[in-house]
């Protein structure tokens, strides 16, 4: 009986829990909430996250580590990876915390990216706008997400008031990037090297938070260079498990903006939309079990349930309709579940999302 | 949070538990096992089936009832069903529970069954041979599951033997019948009363266990007239959840075996292979939602692991391979897991099987 260690336990601990439930696996959790979603699916030691008891406990009761969130912190898992293998490789991690190092690291792929700078002072910021352009955006370098940690510098009269909300963390400026939509690619890669690659999946956020994805996107052409690109990535990281890398569409041309080491809310779609889940995925990846089936079934669209249940969420079960409760507590901006539909065809599709349109805003 | 409770914490439970974890779903599970299968969707009262105090306890932590098997007491169904809602209804399981009562039903309902008669003695079972011809096929009317509890009577000598082994209990004969093949009939209706119908699978048993199931079963042409069975008997017992009927061919002619008022073995080619699970679609009905779309996506096959997981399950997870371990004691006859095949084509899928079979006794 192979058991799991996994640091955290949200909704993405939940659903890689459930995923593995059916495959015999038995899971356990790091994390310091009272009843978080995953609690469904294993026991939860309830530590901080970077905990050393906490940890070596997980390492004791498992037989291999993963995560599901990217600001675990790396000399933690570097310690735990002496003793137990954890999958992705820290090194992975590095490079996905820190806006500055990833950003060099798809420059040295040869991955488009939006210009930028290393943001240490306001003569840097000022010197930024001028290297860069405006507007421009500037990011904290670590721990932002979902839309946090950063603001648009619109012109040089924000500069002051800009670098006074941020700084004090190390910054980043980055070219505003005029784009026309927003794709991920997903990827799977397991211990012996093999990789698949699900179709891209086109996302709109609202207030920075992803609301809506699409999947496969309309974006065919797009498909081989976004895999490349990929592809790139975990070679050069020698990587484990599911990463998804989030693009800017502007024409024929995708520029990288992040990566996630670990699955993605964009890929949510997969559970009911695609042969083989990402959660599936990401297990048999660091189990190193032969990958599933990446291709779509039909169209799916994956609406997030933000701050508060829709209410009747029954009437939204519709026969190709599918609703996710994390079974957390309501608070603005919370991501409380996900509702995916999937139909045969495009239109079909859209059909169904504007019947839905009267009872959840999407 | 809705709390379903289950009486039976087998793979039907667990695989029940784990489509409606990610419903926002809890469980709660009344099983006499140490360690049962169940037990990773949620928390098992220890009690023999048909304990009143696990019944009271179970009904008290519930929000509403349903089971994973066919044995359990009518009357304490019906007991918990005054002061809880329980689906399916008892009156569904009392008919399920007596192969009499239940070919009676097919009969009333003109359904086509083999020949029966009750046989309470020795006389009895000499007057049936006479009546429904031989080979007949003599089975105790209740607690017969996977082929226990019933043999061939192939000339009169028989009689006698087969009297004294089985007799003790009430039994019935019945005709033989030299089918071509079988198959199952699966539906799911909701308290609303939508009724959603899987496609046909067709059905090959090993020493009267279930081994193998193909779906969807190459038998369009008698789909109408199982759907036909099907809504007569859901319609009748007014019943709730999921309904397996399974059925034998002979020729252009379907012959009602029995049923099962619960998921199916014979259903969980569903969980991969079509758009919404028998599982999910189960735990729909008892809610009163809006059911699951029931198309096959594919060709599947479900293989049953029985006595022993093979060795290197690794190598049986392939792209189009989704291997379920329930987590259980290897025991010889015991169903410990199953695997599910998909592909895009009956002749891919019958490929993959080939492939299969060196690694799997199918």
């Amino acid at each position: 009986m192979t058991t799991i260690g996994i640091i955290g336990a949200g909704q993405l601990g939940q659903m890689l829990g459930i995923a593995g439930q059916k495959m015999g696996l038995k899971f356990i959790f790091l994390d310091p909430s009272d009843n978080p979603p995953a609690a469904v699916a294993g026991p939860v030691l309830q530590y901080p996250f970077d905990s050393e008891e906490g940890l070596v406990e997980l390492v004791a009761k498992s037989d291999i580590v993963t995560y599901e969130f990217e600001n675990v912190a790396v000399a933690a898992i570097e310690k735990i990876a002496a003793t137990t293998t954890v999958y992705p490789p820290a090194e992975a991690l590095r490079h996905a915390q820190d806006r500055l190092v990833e950003k060099t690291l798809f420059t040295t792929l040869g991955i488009p990216v939006a210009e930028f700078r290393a943001v240490d002072s306001e003569e840097d910021l000022r010197a930024a706008c001028t290297d860069v352009g405006l507007p421009l955006i500037l990011k904290t370098r670590r721990l932002g997400y979902d839309g946090k940690g950063q603001l648009i510098v619109r012109d040089e009269a924000d500069i002051g008031s800009a670098f006074a909300e941020l700084g004090g963390s190390d910054l980043i400026a980055e070219q505003w990037i005029e784009f026309d939509r927003e794709v991920s690619a997903i990827a799977a890669r397991n211990a012996s090297g093999d990789v698949v690659f699900y179709p891209l999946t086109e996302n709109s956020h609202r207030q920075g938070i992803l609301s809506v994805s699409k999947a496969p996107a309309q974006a065919e052409r797009l498909t081989e260079t976004a895999n490349h690109y990929l592809t790139s990535l975990l070679t050069h990281l020698n990587y484990v498990g599911v990463l998804a890398l989030e693009l800017f569409v502007t024409g024929d041309r995708l520029v990288a903006n992040e990566i996630a080491p670990r699955v993605h809310n964009s890929g949510h779609w997969t559970i009911e939309g695609a042969a083989t889940s990402q959660f599936e995925n990401h297990l048999r990846a660091i189990l190193d079990m032969p990958l599933g089936d990446t291709n779509a079934q039909g169209y799916s669209c994956m609406i997030n349930l933000i701050g508060e249940m829709p209410g009747p969420a029954v009437e939204l079960q519709a026969d190709n309709c599918f609703v996710h409760d994390y079974g957390k507590e309501p608070r603005p901006g919370r991501k409380l579940g996900h509702v995916t539909v999937v139909a045969d065809t495009s239109p079909a599709l859209e059909d169904q999302l504007k019947r839905l349109g009267k009872l959840l805003i999407i």
